[in-house]
């Protein structure tokens, strides 16, 4: 049976989550402490007004930075409830928690819905679907974390366990300094000009993408997880390092991308295996509407499945470049058949 | 017209250069120090062998270590004709040709096509179609860097003028330490279990990328711009110090995010200019052959230019999310019209 659930802030996460379990004939209450968010979340769906009956499930979806607090004050306000909160950094929560005394009834989460909007008016009952939702079980019951597992699996999550403290040295390193690192390289970008920065490739874009996100959620994650963050950046500055310092600067390289080809091939790609060994097929692709449909047309007309796709604009051409990526093995009659059809492969 | 051209190198680059110059029109001879490569290249249509007939224009083809002195010989050999070369780091092969008093007649290039392939099997005459081409002039005369850019425009390549030094800095800035950074942050990876590992999202596989390059070419390259590249990675350094450094983390870090969200705003799109606000557009799609291209037939339908397109597959589970960008103002359009024909929108 679904426990009756009640979720503190509504903002993205907490809204997403009311019309997602709601939709899924989940019992919802939800409030904020901003009246205008709170009365927005109830208006579409994302849970009702709190009534006499106390809740079982407390989901705590504030900003990270509150999280320790309002989790702690659930555990005290709702003594009969197990709490999960979801703040992206979950050791400083679970210490929050363990000074209650009431750890057992605690279980962090962390749903990994990686999207850069904030608000109760980008709340999608879907937003989690498909998406990796950690628990922390740290020292809960089997009851109380088999309560919050629910959450994820109405949601259709893919669920991971681990100990809070693995999370955050995890996430420092997937996630946390990959962000500090990219907006660096994208920083370093601040003494060309214009006509210099045009010798952008498809290589730069990909590194500094997410050097695009908007800082204020990594300031409290920085501050949250600091310790992990600074080991991370410190093995990332000693290998920068050893490059920069080496005698032979291209034999430290080599060192260096030997190791990093290495943890490539463990991240994972498609259905949770290592990353495959797609064949790229790229084609030159005329920027015009219509055109990458004709082109997925003759792809799927060979029973080829796109695994992948890449598109790279070409700047002042009117042409762009589309990579497919495909299984090794159907590589050579693609390329044959989308010759037949008459686009231009280009190399790859 | 077009120059009596010689190729020195036959491997990726100088093959797809003559097979793309042949198709033009080109007379094209071409050699190597590897008879094997050399046959093979002609075989293709690459250049045919040289006659008593002098070049007027010479391509050095070579690995960037041996660039220089492949370009001073050239000058030497063919007292007569306009060299050129196409190794990706140019100021020590101008310094090169400098030395030899015959750098009037000589052009540097560096053609961006940055596939990850090599040796002349792989060659194609549409290499460089759509991509920059930059050229070096240096101390060249007006003449010598007219014969050079009929190669480029015979390509229909982007064709940018820079001096060398102004270029190596560049490339070391957007395409050398966005390189070793990559590299970086996977070799930091190293610490983590398979499960940890199994938490990386789209950000970590889009910085990581570039990683999975293979060392031979970069460790030429980073002893040839050595100096500019150290610039690159000390800028780097400094900022990761100085978030690893701050009294308060979180603020540190805003100011890095602010400062790489600037930079990554010059970043060139489509057709040159900066990148577009592209509006994204997240639909579940299930992992099956045929559902992208049901997906653009949807799309296409309504007459909506999918600008780029992101696909990320869940671990464990039998769905993926594909992410269409659109022209805002074609957004809302759009997911009413895919929710008609029954797809998922995930937020976004």
């Amino acid at each position: 049976m679904a426990p009756r659930t009640h979720i503190v802030g509504a903002g993205l996460i907490g809204a997403s989550l009311g019309i997602g379990l709601a939709a899924e004939g989940w019992t919802v209450t939800i409030e904020d402490n901003d009246p205008e968010a709170e009365r927005l979340a109830r208006s579409i769906g994302a849970g009702g007004t709190p009534t006499g009956d106390a809740p079982e499930l407390v989901i705590v979806a504030v900003p990270p930075s509150a999280a320790a607090a309002v989790v702690a004050a659930a555990l005290g306000r709702y003594p009969d409830a197990v709490v999960t909160d979801v703040a992206s950094v979950k050791a400083p929560i679970a210490a929050a928690a363990e000074a209650t005394g009431a750890s057992s009834r605690y279980v962090g989460s962390h749903p990994m819905a990686g999207r850069e909007v904030s608000g109760g008016l980008g709340a999608q009952g879907d937003l989690f679907k498909a998406r990796p939702w950690v628990l922390c079980p740290n020292g809960a019951t089997p009851e109380a974390i088999a309560t919050v597992a629910l959450v994820p699996e109405a949601l259709q999550c893919d669920v991971v366990t681990m100990e809070a403290a693995a999370h955050d040295a995890a996430v420092a390193r997937v996630s946390h300094a990959p962000q500090v690192a990219a907006s660096a390289v994208a920083a370093a970008l601040g003494i060309l000009d214009a006509d210099d920065v045009a010798l952008a490739g498809q290589g730069l874009r990909d590194v500094t993408r997410i050097a695009a996100s908007l800082p204020g959620m990594w300031a409290d994650i920085a501050r949250l997880n600091r310790k992990h963050l600074i080991d991370s950046l410190d093995h990332i500055i000693a290998d920068l390092e050893e490059v920069r310092e080496a005698d032979d600067i291209g034999e430290a390289l080599t060192d260096l991308i030997d190791r990093g080809r290495f943890e490539v091939a463990r991240i994972p790609g498609k259905h949770g295996g290592a990353t495959r060994d797609w064949t790229p097929v790229t084609v030159i692709v005329p920027d015009t509407p219509g055109q990458l449909l004709r082109l997925l047309q003759h792809t799927a007309a060979e029973d080829v499945n796109v695994e992948d796709i890449a598109i790279e604009h070409s700047p002042r051409q009117p042409v762009g470049l589309t990579t497919l990526y495909v299984l090794p093995t159907h590589a050579a009659a693609l390329v044959a058949a989308l010759e037949r059809h008459g686009w231009e492969i280009a190399a790859s």
